[in-house]
């Protein structure tokens, strides 16, 4: 067996284990550096009433604490499925170098889970969105960003 | 001035407010229901050493625990910017009503954030995009998800 099975199977491990104890859907994640477990997520957004601890983002975030850093680079994450569209953008803000994931889209979509159809909805111009949305007070918005960019003693993150 | 300009401007202030502290990139979120505000966000990124503390997602979880729900339909958005994908896509999950937006990706994109990146990124299939994926132990995740559904004391969510 080799180390890329190895982790995840414990990543798949995970969302058994709380989907079991009612946590959430049936979805784990782990982060891994140099070869050792940095941190371990699962799906909790029942447990915390939160529709964004999918495993992923707990995983993220937990590993992110775990180095004291908002970047993972150097780092790989395992995943019992294909990321959704809010996990897959996470794992970009996160800088993570690669991706191993066990079951895909259409097993999600299968299970009930609506990762397809958000990947859709993302793709797609607003006016063509289920969700309505309007834009409003964009120069004073602008404003603030040019006060960003002219920032002195800003991080980039 | 009307209502959705009144939360648009909170927004934008808070992004201004706590940029000026610090806690991260120029962004912030309120959340409305039945004209109230329900919760406030800001982008705590480096506050927060967390790449998903994006405004939009820091005021969807605030939200859910104000309100101890983990939907949050029936309630609006406010963002001093259109959202990237990992927050759009944390929206849909949250079940949101509608959005109200200030400054558009184009704007985000000059300021400096891949917001533009991401969504191009998102579209593409696996072997275009730029994160590197592979797949493997789909059997056992599959297995994990029949259990999911087949789970009598299963929530929905």
């Amino acid at each position: 067996m080799n180390t890329h099975q190895h982790f995840l199977d414990r990543a798949v491990e995970l969302g058994k284990i709380h989907m079991d104890t009612g946590a959430g859907g049936p979805f784990g994640a782990v982060i891994v550096r140099d070869g050792q477990i940095v941190a371990e997520g699962w799906n909790s957004v029942l447990a915390d009433q939160d529709p964004t601890a999918h495993a992923e983002i707990v995983a993220i975030r937990r590993a992110c604490r775990a180095l004291g850093d908002f970047s993972l680079e150097g780092a790989l994450l395992y995943s019992s499925c294909e990321p959704c569209p809010m996990c897959l953008a996470a794992i970009y803000w996160a800088r993570l170098d690669g991706l191993y994931y066990a079951a895909c889209q259409q097993d999600a979509a299968d299970a009930g889970f609506d990762d397809a159809y958000i990947y859709r909805e993302l793709s797609k111009p607003w006016p063509e969105r289920a969700l309505k949305a309007e834009q409003g007070a964009a120069d004073e918005a602008r404003r603030v960003f040019q006060l960003w960019c002219a920032k002195a003693d800003k991080v980039q993150y």
